[in-house]
């Protein structure tokens, strides 16, 4: 009989701007490509798999894998000979646990949460260039929190999903859409928090580049409604760019890391 | 008799990491610079001048400089045609407002805020490196802030200053450090707020350098004190690294940008 080999989940940030996504792909730069590169050096491995498939250029600071190993790590000690291969890569390995063998990051997730960060000012971003998405006009909060509430509840996202969506239905329970706002010089942010069990392709970015033009004033919040029932790609409003979108947290029926802070 | 040349104030931010510092050095990328080569494309002018010289790597989201022009402008289009100029450097002119000819972006400023961003965690920083100064072992907030307690008031700061600093005098007053912590993912962030009429060279790295040095428990908070009354650079702790600082804020006895949200 083979031996068992222990499971390891990972909790891991990175920044997607050097990545085609997380899937590993061929002659691409990927997340997973980079996180099997540093666990090859640690010793045979069946590959990885995680919570959520992330798209080119879009961040996580709370995403959760899974990984089987040949032999037992401390798993302190284990994040720390990731973190250790994984440079230069922007890409971090935030916590290690072992976990059962039943625990699989994807199946095994009862929900995901995402934020947006959606910056409104005239003056380019020197900072946070390339962790939010900026345009240039001023954005009605309350009007984008009144289309927000269309989306909410258990509804046929069809409109709001990528056409090479693989999943088997676009019926979705969208638990949250939460619309903070932070005053930041000279500008807005807006960070749209979104809670689900899971979402479709592109589900999130359909959402905010819905609500985006809501706040511009070039939507009414029931042509949210209307495009929602409309179940039809054609009604959506334009889908925000990657930069600003950051998988924040997974939940499992039991926390892999128990005291996470994220 | 010469034309008047209107006299203009300009609200920057930029990133620090591509810059010899704000000061135009010969054969070196600085922030003043690229200010100026934008400012060229507008027309003749005198240079330009800011309130805080920050250092190589020095990051700012609240710099405040003055330049005098050739022609009216309306202050909107003004900070427009600088950030199409100063492209692609990590310059942005959050805003531009027309001064009275008293105004000296340097000599008129009554106060400077500089926060300074610390964190502390194993695991790299994938999203924020370049914008605080990582350790990667716990930090006690309470001992620094006993520490910091040291430092607040009239005081001569020898100690806190690089041998380099022109200052005539080494007497300064700090009105304020208040530390910040924030929950980060599987870490904590340290957020060092300085508040003075003036600062100077080095002091507030040359200060957060020596707290670290007491949240690490590596100095009691006592020895903060006795390191100033010191008089000595010698017994200032380590000079922490540029990135994790931020000018955020000048304030001068008109504001020149009367609404800032900064």
């Amino acid at each position: 009989m083979a031996p068992l080999m222990p499971r390891y989940a990972l909790l891991i940030e990175y920044h997607g701007a050097p990545f085609s996504g997380w899937q590993r792909q061929s002659h691409q730069p990927s997340v997973q490509g980079a996180v099997e590169a540093a666990l090859d050096r640690l010793g045979p491995h069946p590959g990885i798999m995680a919570a959520g498939r992330t798209d080119a250029g879009v961040h996580a600071s709370g995403q959760v894998a899974h990984v089987d190993l040949e032999r037992d790590w401390d798993p302190f000690r284990l994040s720390e000979a990731l973190n250790a291969h994984l440079r230069p890569h922007p890409v971090a390995v935030l916590r290690a646990a072992r976990v059962p063998d039943s625990f699989h990051a994807r199946f095994s997730a009862i929900e995901r949460r995402y934020t947006f960060r959606l910056v409104a000012r005239r003056a380019p971003l020197a900072l946070e260039a390339g962790l939010a998405w900026q345009v240039r006009h001023t954005l009605d909060v309350e009007a984008m929190r009144a289309g927000a509430a269309h989306l909410v509840g258990h509804h046929d996202f069809t409109t709001f999903r990528s056409t090479i969506c693989q999943a088997k239905s676009p019926v979705k329970t969208l638990d949250e859409i939460r619309i903070e706002t932070l005053a930041i010089p000279e500008g807005v942010e807006f960070r749209f928090h979104l809670r689900a069990r899971s979402f479709l392709h592109n589900q999130v970015r359909s959402i905010v580049g819905t609500l985006e033009r809501v706040g511009a004033g070039a939507w009414a919040p029931e042509r949210v409604a209307a495009a929602l029932a409309a179940r039809d790609r054609a009604a959506c409003g334009p889908v925000s760019p990657p930069q600003g979108l950051f998988l924040t947290h997974v939940r499992y029926p039991e926390a892999p890391f128990p005291d996470q802070t994220a």
